[in-house]
C-alpha cells in the first residue's frame, strides 16, 4: 500500500495505520450503496453559514454546520449512492471548519461512500501528505484531483488502491473550455487527459470529473473512456442538463455515473422544514437520473 | 473589491472585513522585501513532523512545528524575499495542522510576503471559498493556483488585486511534460498557459510557477511573458539547476523571480544548531542566486 509510513511522525495523532485496516476498494463500495438505494444521486455537503436554516443560528457555527450535515443526511441517506463535501466550504471557515468537516464525515453512515472534493494538484512529495491528509485524517472513501502535473504527481492517490480517484477532465463552469478545448493533434485537451487517465487506471480506481453542464463533450469523453466511471457535477444551480447529461455519460451496464446536487438539495428550504424539503428534492433528482437512464 | 460579503456569515470569526484593510499590492511588496534583504530566496515552510529536530519533539506536535518555524523566521528573515508554507504539510496533521498554520503566518514580520501554496483549482463559486480562507482567514498574501478550469475559475483570486496569484507553467516534478508539453498548434500547453496568464493580467497580480528542474522551459516562458514574475521551485532536494534556471528566469531587471528552497534550508541541520545550519543555508543560496543573476 503506498502509505508512505516514513511521512507519519510517531507523535502524529491524525495518521491512523492504514494498512492495518484492509477495505473493499471505493467502486465496489460505491456500486453497492447505489443499488441498495437504487440511486446514481452524490448529494454535495457544501455548506454555506448565511444559508443555514434559521432554527439552528442560535448554535456555535461548527455546530450548526455539523447539526445541518447531520439532518440533511438522515433525510436523504436512503436516497443516494455517496456524499461529497468540497473542502473549499469548511476551509473558509478556518481550523473550527475542518473540524466540522471531521465531524461531518464521522457522521455518515458506512455503507455510504464519501467523496472529498479537494481536487488537490502537487509534485509527489506533496501529493503524499494530501493523501494523508484527505485518506487517513478525513477518512474520504474517493476524492478529485487535477491532472495537470502528470502521472507521477498522482500516484500517492492512485496507489491507495481501496480510494478512488476523480480526476478533473472537462468542469462544469462557463469558461471550462478555454484551456480543456485547447486542440491537440487535432483532439481537444480534455479527451487526451480522458486518455491518459485510462492509461493511469492499473489499480482500477481513476475516474472523471465532466460538468452536466456539457453534454456534447461528456459523450465525446464517454466514447474514448467506455468504463471509466464520471462525477457529473452541475445540475441544479448551475443549470446543467440532468437528462441529457445522464444519458450522455452512464455506461454500457446503465451505471458508472453519479450525478451531484448540493445547493437544490441543502437549501431547498430555508425554515424548519428543511430536512424534509431536501430529502422531497433527492427524490426527484433520484427519480428524474433512473428515468433518464431506464432504471 | 471582490470579496463576496455574502459569502462570509455575521457569526463567521474567521472572515475580517478586507476592504477595512487596504494594502499595498501583493508584489510591490515583495520587490521591497527583495531589495531590503538583497534577496530572490523564499523559503518553502513545508515541516513534516519526523523531521523536526530533537530538542522539540517533547512539545505538544502544533506546538513544536509553531516553535520550529519560529526559529526558522527568526535566523532567516533577513535573507529572504518571501516565506512559503505548503498546505497539504499543515493539512496532513488535521485541524491542529492548520491551527499551526494559522500561528506560523501570525508570526512572520508584516514586512515579509506570505505566500500560501495551495495549488487551488475549482468553479468560481468554490474559488470565492477558498480565497476566503487562504486570503482572510490565513492572510496570504500571495497563493498559487491551478490554471486547469480557465480565467472565470481563477478570477475570484485575480479580483484581489493586493494579493499575487501564482499559476501552474510548468511544474518541477519529473513528469510535468506528460500534460504540460502536448502539442498545441506547435507549441507546447505549457507557453499557451502562459499567454493566457498573461491575458487574465489585467490586474498585474498575476504569475507564474516553473520548475527550476527545467531551464530551458523556464527560458521560453520567460521569452513568451517578459514581464509576469516566476516562482522557481525545485531547487535542492529536487536537483534544480540553480544557477542555469535563475539565468533563464530573471526579467530585464535582474528579478521578477523567486526561488524557493524548503528541505535544504529547514533540515540543514537536525540538531540543536538547527537554526544557525539554516541561516548558513539561506546565506549560501541567497548568494549563489545573487551572483547568478550579476547582483
Amino acid at each position: 500500500m503506498a502509505l508512505d509510513t516514513a511521512t507519519a511522525a510517531p507523535s502524529s495523532p491524525a495518521a491512523p495505520d492504514a494498512s492495518a485496516e484492509p477495505r473493499e476498494p471505493y467502486f465496489a463500495r460505491l456500486d453497492r450503496a447505489a443499488r441498495q438505494n437504487q440511486s446514481l444521486l452524490c448529494v454535495g455537503l457544501d455548506v454555506e453559514p448565511d444559508r443555514l436554516p434559521a432554527p439552528l443560528r442560535d448554535l456555535p457555527l461548527s455546530d450548526a454546520i455539523v447539526e445541518f450535515n447531520r439532518r440533511i443526511v438522515e433525510a436523504t441517506a436512503d436516497l443516494v449512492a455517496c456524499y461529497k463535501p468540497n473542502l473549499a466550504f469548511y476551509e473558509a471557515l478556518g481550523p473550527q471548519g475542518l473540524e466540522a468537516l471531521r465531524r461531518t464525515r464521522a457522521l455518515i453512515p458506512a455503507h455510504i461512500p464519501v467523496i472529498g472534493d479537494a481536487k488537490r494538484g502537487d509534485i509527489d512529495n506533496t501529493m503524499r501528505k494530501y493523501a494523508q491528509a484527505l485518506f487517513d485524517v478525513y477518512d474520504f472513501d474517493a476524492v478529485t484531483a487535477s491532472p495537470y502535473l502528470g502521472q507521477d504527481a498522482i500516484a500517492p492517490f492512485l496507489s491507495r488502491t481501496e480510494r478512488g480517484v476523480y480526476l478533473l477532465c472537462r468542469t462544469s463552469n462557463p469558461g471550462s473550455g478555454e484551456i480543456a478545448d485547447l486542440d491537440v493533434g487535432g483532439r481537444p485537451l480534455y479527451l487526451v487527459i480522458a486518455e491518459r487517465v485510462q492509461a493511469w487506471n492499473s489499480n482500477h480506481n481513476a475516474a472523471l470529473v465532466v460538468g452536466a453542464t456539457y453534454p456534447q463533450e461528456l459523450a465525446r469523453v464517454r466514447q474514448v473512456a467506455p468504463e471509466l466511471p464520471i462525477l457529473l457535477p452541475g445540475v441544479g444551480a448551475q443549470q446543467g442538463l440532468l437528462e441529457e447529461s445522464v444519458q450522455a455519460g452512464i455506461d454500457r451496464q446503465g451505471g458508472g455515473l453519479v450525478v451531484n446536487a448540493a445547493r437544490q438539495v441543502l437549501y431547498a428550504s430555508s425554515g424548519d422544514d428543511f430536512p424534509m424539503a431536501a430529502r422531497q428534492a433527492a427524490l426527484e433528482l433520484r427519480g428524474r437520473i433512473n428515468r433518464a437512464r431506464g432504471a
